[in-house]
């Protein structure tokens, strides 16, 4: 069997051996052992996010990360609702492309890809447009990386009293929040992410009294999250037959996260990861695209080098030869590249990808300047 | 690691040891290899259906078959579009209630559960309503294990210059077709199914000229089956974080159905699966719910043996304890149980659960009295 390279990227990422062991098994989806599966995720993904049972409650869907955003777009917003997307990247974007396909009435707050959004131009948006019922935001913006401040956007959506969306795709399980404090009505995160599963599935934390109170706004049948924690409620069961190897990856995934300490635990690998790489491309001459005071050490975004001999396809591919992936850049107005700092690694394959890096530098004849 | 039992289910399924372990790989999602399989699951998945790719071509989609399903009846049909849905069972339902939830409009010719549509029925119905644009319909109706007539109402469909969607979910790759000989515009089935695969992602085989007449008819994002096949043929990939490791399970899969002989081959070995059981379980005095002549070797329903000492949580406890797992019926108007013959499982995994049926049987103290 070929080897798995090193993932440095956001998602599918390198995950433990015994995180992929766990799927060398075929469970029945209507049976009595794999519904404990679930009941057991659903129950341990509320405790990372420190949500009461009394308040909260888990929903699972077939899908990547999108999939899980549209299902809260799609059934939680009323026919007369109104929603205000705060964006600041691709995947704030896609949350208002989403409403917009269900006709959604939507309005934006637009933020350059590395800049965080201001809470007090949220508050003005929301004193301004009573017409507005739902807000929605992506904590970590996988396009830059940049860490969006939802506790302080949260406290003004609580204020004016309107219902919070948190896109956590890229944070949840690996920076502390609690869903309460911030406020939140529903948080939607995914199976292939900082909980290092693999991918297949997007799992949504939801307020319960909220939830219950959209029946009849689903706009799609297999998106229709509240027939789906029905299902779930019900008899333990999705609706539609379930990626049962992913979600059996996802449970080893979840005790490994408790042994690593919890996400507290995660968070200090995680940000070692960051760290180190960030000290190494400094010293290659690197610049990162977002200023070290919102960014997260989640995923750093670099400017490509002005020198004429980088060529990012030789780059990755060079890379890619000696076992590391990286991913290409996102943001609309500068090119860059990034690198993840999520998944099965550490410090030592970090500093092993900053080795693969200095030697494709050298291959590609390419010595950059730093900035003193 | 507990054993994995036996699945006689419709899906999730028995797979192979060598499908599993295909998943012991953490592969990027944008990375070229990634890229390749993809490109040869496409490519194979058209030869699978007798399919050219001059006039066909693959679209691969995370989720259940429903989301296939629902991805391609919330596309392709015009905002003016009619559907007319064959129903014999919930899975022509859902289709209808998938158009109803996208306010397409939709008619429906419903039969009973154990009867064949009458493709002449069709043929009244499209020559009555010349506003009906498209018609739908399942090939094996999973809900009872019955096979309707694809051919013989795609000669119909095609006569009346109609749009044809075949839901195949339980059947491609194990009972043979040719897409162009029934005139299928689009081909929905999953990879859980007769390929043998993990579940995690739907197929589409659609006729590439009726696909690109659809820009801008799509109700969804993450559904957008043209803006999935764009992905796919352009560069290449997803648009959204597929399930990497389902797909490398399912090239596998696609290997080992090579090395049966193709889809007649796994035909064989479905149909002496089938043959066997049925045998086995008139012997022990059950009796089916759908006449042969019509029943496929896929699912089989069995009715509730009339005794009073049958109890089906009794009975399917009893055998998931022997290792072996059956599945709860469907049909509306009689009480049912249902037992598959498709997956990794043969005639010696099926006699073993004759032998885990009869033995729970004597348990329950449970003698059936044969018709004579």
């Amino acid at each position: 069997m070929a080897k798995s390279k090193l993932l440095f990227t956001p998602g599918p990422l390198t995950t433990s051996r015994a995180v992929k062991a766990a799927m060398m098994r075929d469970l029945g989806s209507r049976d009595t052992e794999f519904i404990a599966v679930v009941r057991e995720i659903r129950a341990r993904l509320l405790t990372l996010g420190h949500a009461s049972a009394d308040e909260y409650t888990t929903i699972l869907m077939q899908g990547s990360g999108t999939f899980g955003i549209e299902s809260v777009i799609s059934t939680v917003i009323p026919p007369q609702g109104k929603l205000l997307v705060i964006i600041n990247g691709a995947y704030g974007k896609r949350i208002a492309q989403i409403a917009t396909v269900h006709k959604i009435e939507n309005t934006a707050l637009t933020y350059d890809e590395n800049r965080q959004p201001n809470p007090q131009a949220v508050d003005a948006a929301l004193a301004a447009d009573p017409a507005i019922t739902h807000v929605a935001i992506v904590h970590c913006e996988t396009t830059s990386g940049i860490v969006n401040p939802i506790e302080a956007i949260g406290t003004i959506v609580k204020q004016h009293n309107r219902v919070y969306i948190v896109d956590a795709m890229s944070s949840f399980g690996a920076i502390p929040m609690n869903l309460a404090e911030c406020g939140i009505a529903y948080l939607i995160s995914s199976a292939n992410k900082c909980v290092q599963g693999v991918p297949g599935f997007s799992f949504i934390i939801a307020r319960r009294a909220a939830l219950l109170a959209t029946a009849g706004y689903a706009r799609s049948i297999s998106l229709d999250l509240l027939a789906q924690w029905r299902g779930l409620e019900g008899e333990g069961q999705f609706r539609f037959t379930p990626p049962t190897h992913a979600l059996l990856a996802f449970q080893q995934a979840l005790k490994e996260l408790d042994l690593e300490g919890g996400v507290s635990g995660r968070a200090m690998r995680y940000r070692t990861n960051h760290d180190t790489l960030v000290e190494g491309m400094r010293a290659l001459g690197f610049q990162e695209y977002v200023d070290p005071a919102s960014q997260g050490y989640i995923i750093t975004s670099f400017r490509y080098p002005s020198h004429p001999n980088f060529d990012f396809k030789k780059f990755y591919t060079a890379l890619s030869a000696k076992g590391c992936v990286i991913y290409p850049g996102q943001v609309s107005k500068t090119d860059c590249f990034r690198i993840g700092h999520i998944g099965y690694i550490g410090r030592r394959e970090t500093l092993k990808l900053l080795r693969a890096i200095r030697q494709t530098l050298a291959e590609m004849n390419l010595v950059l300047e730093k900035e003193s």
